[in-house]
């Protein structure tokens, strides 16, 4: 079974990358960028075939491991 | 207009990254953790209102900054 876990900043903490990031495609040429906000992204491949049992693995690995919940938010999407 | 761009690994591509998150998932206790890949995301804040020409522009910051097109491939999403 595959699955998307998306972890991103809350708003409202700061983004010192994404800033970079949306001055660096300033330079480059692209105008009307109003913000970058930078997240990680993780592909895992579970070998079970029983979704919510998976559902609630991949919400403890981003509690445990993946994702600091003071300041980062997850979404845990199952194909 | 707002527009979530994902970066991964191509396939085949070596994962160094995602291999230690998979061996530290194995030591916290999660078993049947048979891979994982990480990968980047952008959400980006565009001041227009013309999806075409958005995504063209998300596209071409994708080629010249945000990702390495030899060894990633992108994913680009408008809201």
């Amino acid at each position: 079974m595959k699955a998307r876990i998306i972890v991103t900043l809350k708003s409202g903490v700061l983004d010192p990358q994404g800033k970079a990031i949306q001055g660096a495609l300033g330079a480059l040429g692209f105008s009307g960028v109003g913000g970058v906000r930078q997240g990680k992204v993780f592909d895992v491949d579970l070998d079970t075939e029983d979704r919510a049992a998976a559902e609630a693995d991949l919400r403890a690995m981003c509690d445990k491991l993946l994702a600091n919940t003071v300041i980062e938010n997850y979404t845990v999407e199952i194909f």
